[in-house]
């Protein structure tokens, strides 16, 4: 797929592709911060779909809008409490995470602030900046009382080790930037003034590499996340259909 | 099972459960420091799968009592130097890792003191809680010249980094809480006269959860941690055996 | 194979085997710090390999010669440009490291200095040990603008963790000591005039144990290890091959 | 466990115990042919634990009664339709695969009819011998309108191949006993007067064997199959309970 | 995507739906017999995907037209002899096998003929019809000396058992439709005429099926082939790849 | 390794290779029928690996002298009964079966009668042709009473099924020529003079292929029964050890 084909498609992810092959990926609700919701849930599944099937992405960053990554979720759009409604987040859940390990240019994510939901697409990205006022935490499954089964039940026990991982799931833990440095989530904390510049800098480099050097590097680096997240992410996420089902059931009025 | 069925059933582990399904099992011998040997191998086999076909449990807390969660080893009851007789200990050993696998509460290890043996039983928990004189050590295998085979060699590696692991696992090293805690061990860690009330306290906030939705994310955090299992324990346990059995053919009167 | 016939049989390493087992194994170049070549690539294939079917071999030490452990590379001997001429580095690098794996000693890295190519040959030894003047990169990958899929890239995130392995390889990244000490890739850091004696009394007690409960320990402790090569080196050895010709092609006189 | 503690203990399944170690377990419903219900589900996963927990028993024989092993299915204590009910049948599916499989006595499957439903227990035992009358279908799953996700996905392909294995479940195909043979999932087709006497012959030998060698033997030629459980069961069973729940909610009256 | 979307999209592939969800994708070109090239490899990667991105959906059966569903293949739109020209191959090889995976309806192959390439499509469907004239080989791979690494040397042992996998791939074997049925690689061997309307009502059949029952009965069938053909195709294709560069040095005009 | 380091090395093996790089190895004993015993145990070791490392050699035919392909067994170079004599068989049973799937020449073993021991080395090679007197059975193991664990229990499943190869080793099964075939371990039968030149035929075509391609496509083919054979055999071997240990206790004098 050629840029031109898809840089206007998504209206919730701004494209912008330098002439050396950088593409940056900002997500955003109308020009501000990101508000999760069923449609850019689909959204994003075409969104890196998209990318990944363009070879002229060189090196790929990833980044919000405002103060925060991703802290805000919104139920629009979407049906956690029938199976038929379930089913499309299931299918959309499981694609967006191969989708994204389809994308064989080097990722950077660029935290510019909280990332409070689907932390794990940071997670599946190769190098990951963020700012002083950057936190984790895996919020709203628990809040909604559903099972966290959406990919970071995999990929925290993966990155920060399994019994970190567990902790951080199962007590929301919010985890500032400096600890995530500690625990090898984080790379490089910067400015907010600073970061998109440093995650340009570093995307120029590997666009710099020989093209085929830079994707097939990313493949050797990421094919065992492919079998963890395509052995693993279906089973999670009917887990959590399952629960939601339960929860929809207990509430008065469901 | 019920509570009533299986409560009363352990002599080395007392059991209690909070009308909000939170259950402890203190580790014991004679209301004591825990004297583990071959009786309480068996014992918790068959405890551990009580408590794993209960789904009334909640959220399991486990932990020991005195001054040491695990520290002392006597070799009453084990038989590890005839085919047959470790026999015994290889079944066990592999179904215990298992059955701790099986329970589906979220699980918080409180250790209450050194844990020189079988330290893997909390490594398999999701939360690890300490106390500051708590240390960390592969004690008897080495020391009776035998393999440490019984899922140390697993999950050592696994939880803290393949070198860390090995390195602790080969130099037989001390690790004390705090670098347990900076190596991703241990989550907290706490003076010994609240250790128990913020496992309670993490606990209560799990069993809050709807019981579904507790029970299937500790399935999906821990489906990893059962292949690693399920794979090499019996492996593991094998080399053990025949290294015990050279062992008794050197010793003089074995 | 036993001592005797192997001893002399390597130009590039120097081997010394004490009477209690201890076996080691200083690679260099003329006596000096070790240039690594094609004929190199091509040796330590037989050195791993005629160390690992010698079961007398009760611990073993791998260490570089003067002021660095392997940090200068030749393109004598190589050829990575022809795919006739890539296969011999293709076999040669899988057999490698299952040759390392092989080793059922114990095995302890002493690093006298920078390590900047095959540093996963350390990663694959179970204990590391360093200088506070060693250093870690993978550079010559992309300095020659090839994928760096020689198993560095399965062996770092594996070791330290997804996202500070895909970091560390991505961009070239100068890791010092202390701080792969602090991610768990070196297990203690020693003055120079230190390491190796260090080195050997770790050998020393590793070579006291039983000869099988040393050897069934390795096993026991890098099946893992053996799955991730086994299944990943021979794929990124391929597509560093495929990068490699094309670099050859682009390039104006190769 | 002793053998005299289960003997009596289950109401489905009479067992009977040889001298020599033979045991064999005759699945029935008040003597007669058996009917399956939410009952036996759950009996059956304690049976097989029992069994599991015993090493007196040096080979095991699986039957049924009356002119069927199993061809009839009633909704009697189940409840496939809400969360909470599937819970129960998701945990207790789970778990009788895996204790079938931690049965470390080789098993022999004799079927003496019909097995329309849960025909993964005989493809989970070593053995399988069969009457001319036998035929096997997967039947009631789609019957019902569910995913056939309790093992049968699995183990049809495992054993049969992919391409005649999907084929099987999707088409609902019946299998008569000499196809079966052909496509090796009967061993041998013997008359009915037969059948049990030439299951007792094969198990007397394997019965004769130093016991250690028989349940070893049964570990080593099961390690693949508990994996492919392991991984699976619980996936393929989610879906089933959502497909459930699904159908439930279609359904007029449910 | 809606079917509207794509049902023109593809000039080698007729597609038409029923009312019930039954899809029929005809391979074609101009009309008749197909004749494989690059740009079929690129056009049957999207075909796949947006068969897989439609839910509406319900059954899809695939065919070919004339007198055999793929015996002929041109070298147009293909570079298999630079490595930017194999990248191509290489990425579209990976996906096409994957999409077809992503396909969550039950899949049904009429092979109206010949398939002496790209057999492994059919191998991933779930259910083979073939015409008395069906033959299967893997032909040109040898013919033009380069290695079978497109599928076809994973899921052929899969699906017939190693032995006889891989001597079909190795001696060019000709496998007759009735000696393919005898080993499980054809379910039902059908007169020409017939052959479409048995697919239909088999795929009719499934169509039938409550929708999430037949899409999950699909994934529930096909995980272990996920695995499969995720982790070796790419390994598979850059062999492949590193072959093909090998052959056209060799030439003498390449 | 050049084929004249080790064309005479092996006693109990006959080396010819004939100008296109067919290699044939035909193992015996005086020149007569292979008897087998531990110094063949270990010589096949080293006989693999040296073929192994010659990439002169473009396929390889693996064949018996006289009647048999291997029917006897001696005692004499064995010590199964204790530890560390065991441990030599370990070493080398996990060692052999690599170091025949190291071997990237496509093999194809022409079986001159019965192969009632190792059967798994046949089964390890691509293509296999037999005499109509050939038979398969695994008899020494449980003749001894110790567990079928060299690679046997991996291999019989993997090829004939899993319920075919369970009854096959457990009943001690003679499999004939004819049934064999039917079952997808012999590819062809021929009369016993035609035998190696129908090998050396197929040899001869596929010594013909581009080497890179020979070697790349052996790799692609077996890549799966590597993993199987890395992740099982130390496993099963080491049951075997611990049966034959206990063997050796319950014998009157052993």
């Amino acid at each position: 797929m050629k840029f031109e084909a898809y840089r206007e498609a998504f209206p919730n992810a701004a494209l912008a592709r330098k002439l050396n092959g950088v593409l940056e990926i900002r997500l955003h609700t109308d020009g501000g911060k990101l508000l999760f919701n069923g449609h850019t849930h689909e959204q994003f599944v075409d969104l890196f779909h998209a990318v990944a099937s363009d070879p002229d992405n060189r090196a790929v960053i990833l980044t919000g809008t405002g103060d925060a990554f991703m802290d805000a979720i919104s139920p629009e759009g979407f049906d956690f409490f029938s199976p038929q409604g379930y089913d499309k987040i299931f299918r959309e859940g499981r694609k967006v995470l191969m989708n994204l390990l389809d994308i064989e240019a080097p990722m950077i994510t660029a935290l510019n602030g909280p990332v409070l939901l689907h932390s794990e697409y940071a997670l599946l990205t190769d190098i990951v900046l963020a700012t002083p006022q950057t936190v984790f935490q895996d919020k709203p499954h628990f809040d909604f009382g559903i099972v966290p089964g959406d990919g970071v039940n995999l990929l925290w026990p993966e990155v920060v080790g399994s019994i970190r991982g567990r902790y951080f799931i199962l007590t929301r833990q919010v985890l500032d930037a400096q600890t995530a440095k500690d625990w090898g989530v984080v790379n490089e904390i910067l400015p907010a003034d600073k970061l998109l510049s440093r995650a340009h800098e570093i995307a120029d480099d590997l666009a710099a590499l020989p093209p085929l050097t830079a994707r097939y590097t990313r493949i050797a680096l990421t094919q065992r996340l492919r079998r963890i997240v395509d052995e693993g992410a279906g089973y999670g996420l009917a887990l959590e259909g399952i629960s939601a089902a339960d929860v929809a059931r207990a509430a008065p009025t469901a």
